[in-house]
């Protein structure tokens, strides 16, 4: 058992953005998450800080990864751990979420993570209940522990995020990874670009302070950091969706284009990978990749922010 | 820690419904289930009574509530909870209920919770194995726990239960959960009354010692407390299914007709509520309304049951 | 709680077949599961060996049983058990098996038990990861946890497995279960015989050593163990999928055809059982029959070979 160390001073109730985090909150969060990657890393990997705390994890859209991710970080904290999909739910029933939200809350949990397909639920969410909310994503709003694993594993590998450039590449309409990242990397100091077709882009993204560009070519030049976004085909409905193979020549990652970056670019994906839609497997599984270390990170920074939430739990 | 209350001598190896108990066995559980409610308000919620004991929840009808009532009641009490659905279990490949009773029972289970669409199968099932079962509900039969959940809340805020009159409303026919909290709130002396349409009354209710009443303005006279139904359209079949708007008009509850009943009479319902079909969101939400500490209550009572029977467990 | 036995010194990184197993490494996993039975039959049932260790059962086909077995095995190791079922993974979303793998390892299990329909899939799975691999069944390759339950079984009742006849009997030509039995068996000195209709034995089933019958009745003669096997119909496409009634009469196994073996023979089948299709009723719930014990020895079995491959786990 690794004794504790002492969990940051974080001072929100609820982690539902990025937004409205200070430089001083994340890089808290990053530094608690570092001691997270070695307790993981040992044979025994579990603590005690959530020892008789009810974390619920609510999905309404499925999700391995990141559900697998909270899963695993509350029960290597002591939590006990329930989860609960749509399918399973009340919702069925024709239950609104404000009755989910409220019926929850009446089971005393101490935590809620919550994913939902519509931006603002989780906020909605938070206003009902009286234990701390994690936002798991919602809609193409935001998705903030993937933006903080993201910059953790950046941090790992570049020393720092200040100063460096970084490229958001793809479908950035449909994603809450892209909005996310943007407003954390800025916070610490990175310049961001976002590159795509038009339509992949959403209009007057350029008030976020970004750099955008519409060929892959130009937006990689000078790059430290090159994300790419998973070409979200389910979400795109009536005229267009680009064709696979279209789509790979001009906007997927492949050695050719990795190679107009900064050399010693690393590469990132949030998972799934489409390969050979945004990435080539050449590129997903070599030496510029940090694929599967954002995994690992996701492990770590969930754990580290489930930690700063129990330090507001009410008696905590 | 709380230190463990002395459990209750409950003299039954299961709990398959309210029928059967004495008013002596219903006290003790309520009695048990008020420390149950000090436990979940506090931070550490975890007790060691059931710590290496093995509960199975076996859920044939989803249920969000009460599968999560009983998940985390267990898991609060210290017991490893394995979840079983229907959905992905071996009764799509053909196997009976008594192979899956006989199959979990070899696995050497402390205590089997059960919910099936069948009236009886839970009796049934409790005879082919050897550790304790829990009722989650049969059928049109029984729901013990949510009768007591219900005796609980009423207990708490009336501060009694005999001398009483509650109204039961709405769709009795198909209401495992009228059945019995009209046994139950009989056997602690409470007058109990219930309200609906000829064609969702059970024909010779009246034999369980009911007054009857199919006109709403009429049966909620001086009523000290309001039990809606839900409306269970979906197990509707054939000629009559309510228009809702209709349905509403004459046996929803709304500021009009809560009117009628005992000034200060108090609301419940046992979820998931139809908003606008049995009940308006402003007496959902209002301050006559038990809704959301019924749900609380059902957490305390799941602790209270499971612990009693625990105390017949072979070598317990 | 029990003092931990001493594990066996189990030399294999992973369970992935029987084939690879000495008589050895067999004997001393159905040595190890006999402490698990008692451990089991306890009211706290409850070690810490797993305790901090991360279990993930990745079923690519559900499987109550199965799932559940080593569900229940892990947390009575005392180990963090986390499911995950194709329905709700990344699959859906065109995730390779391959980056499935690779995703869940960069979660640092220690532990993963996989399932999955294509044979060989397991044996993939195992190259790409860091921690322990346990083969819960791959297509009609494998199932080694059901060939070392199902002789712990034997070995109780019959005291020995050198010198017995064992017959396997029915859909030989889908069974994982059968090819994992005819090496575990033969391995520890017993006789096999496959039985069933020619078109479900594999083509060239006799180089695996078995002696071949079509005929139930010749094969049957003189066995001391009948084990049935389930017909899978769903696996069956194309032009012959054998009429229930006629399969029955040829191959099920009822008291007539019983009488054919040795007297004392007992019964064995890996569930879930077709009754009237490969067995009656009456041999399934009688005195020969050995059904339930094979289930209990399931968790026991599971809980030795985790136990077995904990001491490889790295810094384990």
């Amino acid at each position: 058992m690794t004794p504790a160390a002492s969990p940051p001073s974080f001072p929100h109730r609820h982690l539902l953005g990025i937004e409205g985090l200070s430089r001083l909150d994340i890089e808290g969060l990053l530094d608690q998450a570092e001691s997270a990657v070695s307790l993981s890393r040992q044979v025994e990997k579990k603590r005690n800080v959530l020892r008789g705390r009810t974390q619920i994890n609510l999905f309404f859209e499925p999700s391995t990864r990141t559900q697998s991710s909270f899963e695993l970080a509350g029960k290597r904290l002591g939590a006990d751990v329930m989860n609960m999909s749509v399918a399973s739910s009340s919702v069925k029933k024709g239950e609104t979420l404000i009755d989910t939200a409220a019926t929850l809350n009446a089971m005393r949990p101490d935590i809620i993570v919550v994913r939902h397909h519509a931006a603002g639920a989780v906020h909605l969410l938070a206003r009902k209940v009286d234990c701390a909310v994690v936002n798991a994503g919602d809609g193409a709003h935001e998705h903030p522990t993937q933006a903080l694993l993201d910059a953790l594993t950046i941090r790992r590998n570049k020393g720092r995020i200040e100063g460096l450039t970084v490229a958001i590449c793809g479908d950035v309409l449909h994603s809450r990874v892209a909005r996310s990242n943007i407003i954390l990397l800025q916070a610490l100091g990175a310049r961001v670009r976002v590159i795509g077709p038009s339509n992949l882009l959403p209009p007057g993204i350029e008030r976020f302070g970004v750099e955008v560009f519409t060929q892959m070519r130009e937006g990689l030049k000078d790059c430290d950091i090159v994300m790419m976004l998973r070409l979200q085909r389910e979400r795109m409905h009536g005229s267009f969706v680009p064709s696979v193979k279209e789509y790979f020549r001009y906007y997927g990652l492949d050695t050719d284009k990795l190679a107009l970056a900064s050399p010693g670019a690393l590469v990132m994906h949030p998972g799934p990978m489409n390969r050979g839609v945004e990435i080539s497997s050449e590129i997903a599984d070599g030496a510029q990749s940090l694929i599967r270390e954002q995994v690992e990170m996701g492990v770590a920074v969930r754990m580290a922010v489930l930690e700063a939430l129990a330090t507001h739990l009410p008696n905590g």
